[in-house]
């Protein structure tokens, strides 16, 4: 298969873990006898300390020629303690997933094995939690008006949705539910917001359609609860966007460490992959970041497109690197000196 | 001491774990010579069937007549599921903490020595942790425009603050952290809401008024992370409303049950005092729910009004209880059988 990728390094500690997961990519090309070819951009406050632009028009156009793109992460302490930044890394972010359209995010939250005693909850606790997040991506609140008076004294921001909008992630979401334990939870606060109601509502029709799947409802404060008291419980969590996103990270803590979680953003044209954390800029050129999150979304890349098996022996290597230690520091702290470049190449090799 | 207090049990367990709170404060008054009259209202669904309103005028009254309100619980699985209920108990909670003027919701997580192994996390992650959220309760998206489209297709809740919205609670909770362990998190999503903006621009301003409390800023989606992963570095906790919703649900899980998390909501005129938890209408009389947190609001009570041996002394007697195991079952797997009934006259009788 041939394939263009647009890798999108960013800021901080993606491009080290970027690198990690094109090595891996090149070597499952070399495998499978694939033409993977690699087209870097800039996004973020490295794009802005460039161009002045978080995401210049360049990077939206790679993108847009790629068949996928591989994404680091954004962000920069110069920029995150100013509210009063006219320009932010996040806006490369945001905007590429909105120029992309890509309205689905999923989020797979697994306790490896290996790694339970690695978590902050009791591992009887978490064992055997594999649920998977549905976060709607291009909506709600991330992307509706908003609005600073000119005295500077009243702010707002609006979540708006959309009757399309819902129904195209539920229906993902269904599905995927279908191909897994059939179960199905949407996370709202419809008790209180319009919006979530308008989920709720959307959600119950939608359902009719998929009859072997059991939903179920759950308010978000209940949910960020239940998610740490009974993970298990859980199989696919359809939510908005800003419950997706604290949802999503809060999930880390299942897993052991928020440097393993891996996504894919899917639109109707477009898909990208990156890690669910952050640029870490504290940890950037240190040799110590993590870069399964940015492997594991290669291979959720490779399953996107079909690639079964080789999605499935980057799983192998990374399991094999986690049953052997092979991890950098925020999952061991046996042993030392395991650097990002170390796991890459254990993985790469395996 | 005399007080007037206006008694909401609401729905669910609220009248169950609130007649033990009121028996806890009638025991203190006999001990201490105060004098405490209690006028019950109604609130919620329980409210909904006797008046078709969730909020009577009356209630209202006898809240603004009373000194403080003391809160059971409010919610309904008949409403709870349906999106198009045109009256909800919920209304009943907002719609008094908004007629009272409560913008300043404050949640203390505290981990029980006792306790320590009750909770999903590990012992060594939790343990010492003392916290305090202080929670926006009467701003944000819980009380902007919402909006739903003729045709049934679009939805929209707008999130809105003022400056003085901010500043009230900021000052509170600065406060706060000077007569603790001087440290205050504001919990925001500044990279993406121009509200949070205002939320950071202001409390920076704030900060200099208090160079002794460490500020540091944290979003939200992180913050959910941080909570479990180290609950310890956090002391005050200061944020808006929907997150603070979140967060402080979230929150329980360090305590081991959301049965002990209480609160007080102050305004300028007003107080109430209320269990975080809900109204767990599937536990109503059975006896098994938790008294404490809605014991522990009453402490809460007491301190507001300067009776702090009073409350000191129903604090001991609600520690006591934990170490005695003499606790509903959420807390208890060793011995069955005790009852909201019989921690409540443990308390009381102490
Ligand atoms: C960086 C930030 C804008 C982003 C988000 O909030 O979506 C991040 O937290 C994420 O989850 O991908
Ligand atoms: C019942 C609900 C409206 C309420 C809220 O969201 O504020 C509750 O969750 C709480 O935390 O007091």
């Amino acid at each position: 298969m041939k394939l263009n990728i647009a890798v999108l390094p960013g800021d901080g500690i993606g491009p080290e873990v970027t690198a990690q997961a094109v090595k891996v990519l090149k070597a499952i090309a070399m495998e499978f006898n694939h033409v993977f070819t690699f087209r870097k951009a800039l996004v973020g406050s490295s794009a802005m300390d460039k161009t002045g632009n978080p995401l210049p028009e360049e990077t939206v156009n790679i993108c847009k020629e790629a068949d996928a793109v591989l994404f680091g992460a954004i962000g920069s302490p110069a920029y995150d303690h100013d509210p009063d930044a006219k320009v932010r890394p996040e806006q490369g972010l945001l905007g590429i997933r909105k120029a992309l359209g890509l309205h689905t995010n999923i989020r797979p939250v697994i306790a490896y094995e290996d790694l339970l005693n690695k978590s902050s909850l009791k591992v009887k606790q978490i064992k055997d939690t594999n649920l998977v997040i549905y976060r709607e991506l291009t909506g709600g609140i991330y992307f509706g008006e908003r609005h600073l008076s000119d005295d500077g004294n009243t702010a707002s921001d609006v979540c708006t949705y959309q009757r399309f909008e819902i129904e195209r992630i539920a229906h993902g979401a269904f599905k995927a539910a279908q191909s897994r334990k059939r179960k199905l939870t949407l996370v709202d606060k419809a008790n209180v917001l319009e919006s979530s109601r308008l989920w709720r509502r959307i959600v119950k029709e939608i359902a009719l359609q998929y009859s072997n799947v059991e939903v179920s409802y759950m308010y978000i404060d209940n949910a960020a609860m239940e998610l740490i008291i009974n993970p298990r419980q859980f199989d696919v969590i359809l939510t908005e966007n800003m419950f997706g996103d604290i949802l999503s990270e809060e999930a880390s803590v299942i897993v052991g460490s928020i440097g393993l979680l891996a996504s894919a953003s899917l639109g109707d044209k477009h898909a990208m992959f990156e890690p669910i954390h952050g640029a870490y800029t504290k940890a950037a050129n240190k040799g110590i970041a993590n870069p399964i999150a940015s492997i594991l979304s290669a291979a959720m890349l490779l399953d996107h497109f079909g690639l079964d098996d080789e999605a499935a022996l980057v799983r192998e290597g990374v399991d094999k690197s986690l049953k052997l230690h092979i991890t950098t520091p925020d999952l061991n702290n046996k042993y030392d000196n395991i650097s990002t470049t170390k796991v890459g190449d254990f993985i790469e090799d395996f």
